[in-house]
């Protein structure tokens, strides 16, 4: 299919499979001339849910409520039981061959509508979570030091990135400007000369709890959906600022996501254990005997149309339920659209790296495209699409579309 | 006067001087039994500010909009031009004796309303703009190191916090849980040892701006104005933690705010030159020519009704625009509701730091207070509030009131 994002500035291809009715991902779309609306995906026809729920005399009273605004902001808010009712109404409507007939008036080609944001972000959080990737870059960034920090295997490391500046995928991005090092020691303001995606996965929360501590095996009543996600990372301006407080602005100019969030309930046949744990955790992260919260989902990385890194999600140290567990345990509370990524997805093979920074190893060893030319980082003009599918039940897969964004030259 | 916030649990005194017509501090309040509405604060009373806006003829539509809702949020999006309407408006009824009499109708004493929190938070992010505290912090935590890092004259150095975590002045504090350093390196799981506070100045922004790259000229146009900010830190917590993306748990479980919104008009007697820059500047962070945005406000950091701390915020080497600019210098938008703080104000003497981890220099010089015990962190039943004042025009002053906030046990 080709989509079209709100902004227009980008169109780009990928597979139709994946988008069964084991998958059933939401996104918020307008048609052409009208208001935006919660939209669930079937194939290539995107289907106008309040429409078909309205109609739907099975729905509860909670249910309407919950899918009558312009995107997913309302169906977090009220909680598992909706989530799960909706899921089932959905899967039974158009499962239904005389049901499905009957909705083919709520039924818009995807290609024809335009796609936005899909949820208004709460906090937004980014996690560390590969043990490839923290271990690569730690060789990169602190090479006489241990590669991993002594407290790596003990927490899930994570931040608070931007909220306000995720942009659905399609967005442009441009090259942001900031203070660079240079060998002097005095650092250079101007465009970033290493501008970087990291290809992740993020995860959507719904039903807030006030007070915090999410335990292990309640996560998936506040794990809605997972998404796609560029965090796009500057790492010049990201390399000088961020001792002692952390990534600010080589983060926050922008992140973007995809604009199809799967449901949990899609990845039931993707769910994997996650890698044996080499130290003891403290109980509120011990998922020794917990359901498995890692994901077998293989991401692509496609630089101007030529994929460049497979990475798999299977591996990651730690998963979706410990990330969750781990920032609220503190008590600090958690709102329905809050948001968590589980920071760069890199594998144990060179080809499977989530960064140019890893893939070039920071500019040392330059990546040779099939074009013949030679990148470390991203140059203008760069389109960057991240993919992603998973496996579904009986052999399916469960495609996430793809997270897309070019590089425009600084402002 | 003593005022009882929202949740009812703590009764707190200060002095009723500072709130005079110099002033006009905003607030989100509601009458027993009514709902949230905007209100100004006078002396001791609280105007409705919509039912004066909506009795004076003389306001624009505008204005009447940006005062209808229950907090200031409509009126940071509205802009400056509404702001300096309001606030010109509000001088002229407030001062006019005719006026102010028919105002009576609308004026509630303070004692009898209920406060809230004065606005929906957007991003919030904190700085470390104090060049005594970084110092200080810098000798405590990283002895065998120069005690500023080579980047700290250069920018000012921030991160993001936990935006939903914001509570208004008066709301309990749960002692937070998390993973706290052990000698042998294995963490343990339980309550921070080390509760901390941070004595700050918060920035209030509205007029939101997509593109970022607010230049240090044009912050007026986006800083409405300030509260003050107890940035309570779990340093065991923290020190644990932060290596290499920053503080998180140990920050992002309760942010307190003072409750009025002091107006950047009302200080401007309080504007002060910053310290002289003993680094060059780029050129977007460069206010050797500018306006000055320093504040003179004297800090009072009061523990269980004793004042152990007088940080004087005049000394801060960044400076509120330089802290706006630089946090949008890289693209990154800004949204009206956004929100940032100084970084704990400590002045140069011992009995000017805004932290207990200073002013017990990490427990090693353990506070002796009046009562005779001894103290380096906060107990259970601890009460801390930070109070603020500032010059205002004609040797008036003007008053921040208070945050205040009281230690519970960890659930």
């Amino acid at each position: 299919m080709t989509a079209t994002t709100e902004n227009g500035s980008i169109a780009w291809k990928y597979a139709t499979e994946g988008f069964g009715i084991e998958n059933l991902p939401y996104a918020s779309f307008a048609p052409a001339g009208q208001e935006a609306r919660l939209g669930v995906r079937i194939g290539n026809s995107v289907l106008d849910v309040p429409a078909a729920v309205n109609a739907d005399a099975a729905a509860s009273s909670a249910l309407r409520a919950a899918v009558a605004g312009p995107n997913l902001d309302a169906l977090l808010a009220a909680g598992r039981p909706v989530w799960e009712e909706l899921r089932a109404r959905l899967t039974a409507l158009i499962g239904s061959a005389a049901a499905a007939a009957a909705l083919e008036e709520n039924l818009h080609d995807v290609d024809a509508v335009r796609l936005q944001l899909p949820f208004t972000v709460a906090d937004y959080v980014d996690f560390y979570a590969s043990e490839n990737h923290a271990s690569n870059v730690g060789r990169i960034f602190r090479p006489d030091q241990a590669a991993l920090t002594p407290n790596w295997k003990h927490l899930p490391i994570g931040y608070h990135g931007r909220a306000g500046t995720i942009v659905p995928s399609g967005t442009d991005i441009p090259r942001p400007k900031g203070l660079r090092p240079e060998p002097d020691g005095v650092p250079t303001f101007g465009p970033s000369r290493r501008l970087d995606i990291e290809a992740e996965v993020g995860f959507v929360i719904g039903a807030g709890v006030p007070e915090g501590e999410v335990k292990l095996a309640d996560a998936g009543d506040h794990i809605f959906g997972l998404v796609l996600v560029n965090d796009w990372s500057a790492r010049d301006i990201q390399a000088y600022e961020y001792v002692p407080l952390g990534p600010f602005l080589g983060k926050s100019f922008a992140t973007s996501v995809s604009l199809w969030v799967v449901p949990v309930q899609a990845l039931d046949a993707a769910r994997v254990t996650p890698p044996a744990r080499t130290k003891p955790l403290a109980g509120y992260l011990d998922d020794s005997n917990a359901e498995p919260w890692g994901f077998d989902i293989a991401l692509e990385v496609v630089l101007d149309g030529q994929t460049v890194s497979r990475p798999p999600v299977a591996g990651m140290y730690w998963t979706a339920a410990q990330m969750l567990a781990h920032m609220t345990v503190n008590g600090a509370g958690l709102r329905s659209g809050d948001f968590f990524a589980s920071g760069t997805v890199s594998g144990t093979e060179k080809n499977q790296r989530g960064s140019f920074l890893e893939l070039s190893w920071s500019g040392k060893e330059p990546l040779k495209l099939d074009s013949g030319r030679e990148m470390s980082f991203l140059e203008d003009g760069n389109t960057v699409g991240i993919r992603g599918t998973a496996p579904g039940p009986g052999g399916t897969r469960i495609n996430f579309g793809e997270v897309a964004g070019r590089i425009r030259p600084a402002r």
